[in-house]
């Protein structure tokens, strides 16, 4: 213990030399023994703004370039750098997980209302955002969750065929919940022997995790570090693609890989090495020459005049008129970020009818709709003629079309094996995500048309054509429906 | 508008100040409301060698440095920046879309005619090369039009099964034809409101349209800024991989996937970011220490002493003896680049019979090969022993002459199932695309055979095995038979 | 010739200012042909260490931040630059490939012995990694043999039904052995015109191969320059994961895919640019803030006060608990590096039962699991808590348990079907690799349940879900239910 403290001294005195802004004393006392025991974040975060820059500094830029949205900050945070002590011991008594260590009462879970506390905005649009709510509308929408149960759930075979058990948690939490988010709670607290002798911890379960739509011991919803990576949480990794493409890569969303073929995409690898990614705010042209997923969802976006082109957003889908991915059927953007709520006529927590109907009254309107595609559009036209923007847009809503008609027929073939007894489905009240033939079904839309439209919303051609698009689209219906009449043969 | 006036004359002082090349009196007219309607092509174009470097500045070097082909460039061009006005009223008699635009007579459609007024020798040569009549030999090829067909149409399904429609335009466009280049036409002249008052634009369909083989409105074929995006123009762009691999990255052409598993990959993106992807002419060693993919297709080469190891050439193919790619058998290259003249025996517009034997007179014959494989060893010869080329080539031809002959057999069984009646094709006279089985034939060949191919000339061994090689190539046989199994016991 | 030789003097001057090591004379020698001859290698090796540090200087170097482990290097190697002759004319006694070339007995294969003159810990290291025996474990278990012929063998199509043959070695070679190495002999000597006369060079088999566990003509097994990539030999190169990616990209061993969406991926691909990669020792936060596969797998890692957080290793599976890769069922790792002498209760040569069994007296036991477990967490606490540690390793293993037993469910389905007659193996003592039944099942482990694990044990969800995990996994059980009630009821 002598030595650690020995070699904390010395240790601060790089760790101040590195950092412009002066450490609370809070925060140096944590230094004293993470310096040694976690290096690697220690590190981390001495290259992060938030050990170079204090929160009143912060503040006395003008608005348009300030990283922070809180018009001003509590005493007791704006005059230090943001260190250990100012996040990990924020609001204790809103945390279920504050434990009393070494004379403090810290908690692991740094949440979005703990990071409210400098950037309020950025939280209140995130709360807008259907990502805040990805664990509550995946585990409270029962039909989601027969599907969890159809992916993740051990199967085993006798006499009787296969047979699905309830998955556990451990493995939902390290499949579709490690993106959209875990509930984080405090099992026990639990002695354990350290380096620095016998300490208490809190035993949290579904952790680790860093989903978009966490479920905090705080309380709150979501989690910031998903995109900016604790402990540097740099602007520059949130606006490159590889961020997002963390979760969005597979073939359910393909985004990253749509990116990839684009010519945006070819753009930013072949020359983004010489792009300036930390600049607030971002402009067209001089910073970057071609967006990035940030540049259209997200970022603060001026032209060299210093013209808005977009406002920053946390709500990330306020430049949408439709939502392409995760349902059966493309349709308008639900009104509410929690979908948990949303019923069709059929009563399926659905915002489509299984026959394609948008279910109109949790929807956004037309009008809305147009002025979510003018939004986005503003931005393609920093780099495009109106023409070229309105033919893209148009091929855009025809592949709407023609994907949701390849899904109905799709669903006409699953329906006529439900009906005709040889799977069963929703007639026979069943799983309708289980059998072969309705993974098929899934795939048509959850993969295929789906990757169809990606690649035509973001021109990223070659992937909706053979690598995961048209060609799979036409040959799932033609698979499904030699599998269907095998199976009527059979019978 | 004043205030954009205004707002011009402050901007062109950094503009011109930006670019070392003075500008034309039209282009700066331009500039006078693009500089803020087009913010972002403007800065694209600053930063491009065409805003830097007038054409007679680049006559004045060496022949070996020159970027540009032609020996002299007419008096209107030569001596300003190669700016708007300069390529976007380039031949306006020629150019269907030309328009008139606050007293210009402009077009949006700059093609590789226009580009020819400096870079000649390129466009001479890109004629030649197969990806010009990309458009061509896809549409005017009766077969491949039932391809498309079969990928791009809608299906229903009712009683008599699945039914294919023929696939609107605006679906081929986006699909087969992004890549391959629409036919770009003039539909109309319309008038519509912009920031700066009515305006009058052509409305064009096929557009927007990036592809290789694109048919302009000034009857020309090509397109320069798909390899050359706009408006940059960067030869680093075009020399990385990620250009190329915008269409080239599916299973169907899957270069840019075996390029990345192969040893030049790594060595690219492990250290690629010291090598100077500028210089013209690139030399071997000094600028790169591994090809991409412009080394050995596209640039010229030379050693660190100036000898040319291979020309520039933007035919692309003259270096390749084999066409491995998108068709049912590898088979030496055709001589012309228009292949929708060929028909074989059977009257197929097929460059092999359904067997794989070369229907010889549309085809280069071997000495021909044996040269182009000669020019391409000259670049592999700078880095590898002759044993290790030779040996490298002599394992291509093997994977050649095997994957044909696993096609042949794929082909086997697809004709026993059209003989058997339990599948209909050529026998029948309809699409030889469609049916699940026949989908299965053409992941044989159009996926699988030819990814193990490429895997194989370019040492990408991985993606080759089960990535997307002889795993799915020997495991579609067997699926493919039991197909045939089950349809004959149902029968 | 006389030119060359001027160019030489002229081009050495060059070298030698480039190189700050001096050559020896033989080295010279070699340069007087080859910096004409192959200038790209050259290049690429005066970029080296080797071409700028002596080995005697880096002995001077303090222990920890040498790359060579030789305590002392032979008197004739030790004072000038490592060039041509010194690797390519050491040992030539050993070597069935030395040749007379121009006066001195060359190599051309320079293998792990040649460098373990100055890197003996390194190739003593790696002789227990189970890589160095990657041909042996391949090629000298019959059953994998069998597996190889099922994937390479050419298939035809007769009244028979479909027939494999045994696949040439050469198709062999270009696939699965690629990676695994190939063993390379001299079959002849041959003499051909050069462009600098007749010369003489032996004809080798198994050529040209990187793979890890290449035999080679002096009896070595293994290849240094599978990974410190000829003639640069960088760390950097080494360090980032394109390197492992060469071999660890497909479905079957997807580390590179899964390190791609994970956490630390996005941080490599975001911020890398930045970091130094050649650094020795590595310090974590200082000269990386997130590991790429050398961090975790092989480097020297220690902390920015000195400590040492893990020591090189070349062994590399020296800190793996489990093998989650290319067998049946997730297992210790083996005690020996040669698996070839594994044997199960079946008499199989396979490490568990077909049920799942571990063969326990072939692998290391708990102890030494907890022990490399423990190793491997020591460079996760650098940056993480013991409570996150624990939990990811908690998941790890109960992904482990989970994707076995789906294995075990998909194994009980095969079973079935070979004992219900509708498919040929283990009881009809025929192949059980190479039915289209067969070969899903071998996706089910090979692919499925493997890229669950990675995706479990690297953190890249995303990968392990719909990419190529659960939902595979999931639905391969049920296509092969399918098939097998379709086969019963077509008997």
């Amino acid at each position: 213990m002598r030595l650690v403290v020995l070699t904390f001294f010395l240790s601060l005195l790089s760790v101040n030399a590195l950092t412009a802004a002066p450490l609370s004393d809070d925060t140096e006392n944590c230094l004293v023994c993470h310096l040694s025991v976690t290096p690697g974040i220690v590190a981390g975060w001495k290259k992060s703004l938030h050990a170079k820059v204090t929160p009143v500094e912060s503040l006395q830029k003008e608005k348009q370039k300030r990283r922070i949205s809180a018009d001003k900050v509590s005493s007791g945070l704006s005059k230090n750098a943001v260190g250990c002590a100012e996040c990990h011991t924020m609001n204790p008594e809103r945390h279920q997980d504050s434990f009393g260590h070494n004379g403090f009462q810290v908690h692991v879970v740094v949440t979005p209302s703990d990071c409210a506390s400098c950037h309020p905005t950025e939280r209140a649009q995130y709360e807008q955002n259907i990502m805040s709510l990805a664990y509550v509308n995946l585990n409270d929408n029962p039909l989601y969750r027969s599907l969890i149960n159809s992916v993740n759930g051990l199967q085993t075979f006798d006499e009787m065929g296969l047979l699905y058990r309830i998955p556990d948690e451990a493995t939902n939490f390290e499949s579709c919940f490690y993106c959209h988010g875990t509930k984080v709670k405090v099992e026990e607290m639990r002695t354990r022997e350290t380096s620095l002798g016998e300490m208490d911890f809190p035993l949290l379960s579904g952790w680790p995790n860093q989903g978009v739509g966490r479920l905090n011991p705080d309380g709150s919803r979501g989690c910031c570090t998903s995109c900016h990576s604790r402990h540097e949480f740099s602007i520059e990794m949130a606006r490159k693609p590889y961020t997002c493409g963390e979760c969005h890569k597979g073939p359910d969303v393909p985004a990253y890989k749509v990116y990839q073929v684009s010519k945006h995409g070819n753009i930013f690898s072949s020359l983004g090495g010489s792009w300036n990614f930390n600049e607030v705010p971002w402009t067209v042209g001089q910073d970057f020459t071609a967006p990035t997923c940030a540049t259209c969802h997200v970022s603060l976006i001026v032209t060299d005049d210093g013209e808005t082109v977009a406002e920053r957003t946390h709500q990330m889908n306020d430049r949408l008129s439709w939502r392409i991915v995760g349902l059966i059927y493309a349709h308008p953007h639900p009104k509410s970020p929690n979908t948990s709520i949303i019923k069709n006529k059929a009563g399926l927590p659905l915002p489509t009818e299984l026959t394609g109907e948008a279910v109109a009254n949790y929807l956004i309107d037309e009008e809305e709709q147009a002025e979510r595609r003018a939004n986005m559009q503003k931005v393609c036209l920093t780099c495009h003629s109106y023409e070229w923007v309105e033919g893209h847009f148009a091929s855009f809503e025809n592949t709407i079309k023609s994907t949701n008609a390849m899904t109905l027929t799709a669903t006409n073939i699953l329906s006529e094996a439900w009906e005709k007894g040889v799977a069963r489905g929703l007639p026979q009240g069943a799983n309708i995500f289980d059998e072969a033939i309705e993974k098929k079904w899934v795939e048509g839309w959850l993969f295929f048309a789906n990757s169809t439209r990606f690649a035509s919303a973001m021109a990223g051609a070659d992937y909706g054509v053979f690598a995961n698009g048209r060609w799979y689209m036409s040959k799932n219906l033609q698979e499904m429906s030699d599998w269907l009449e095998f199976k009527l043969k059979g019978k």
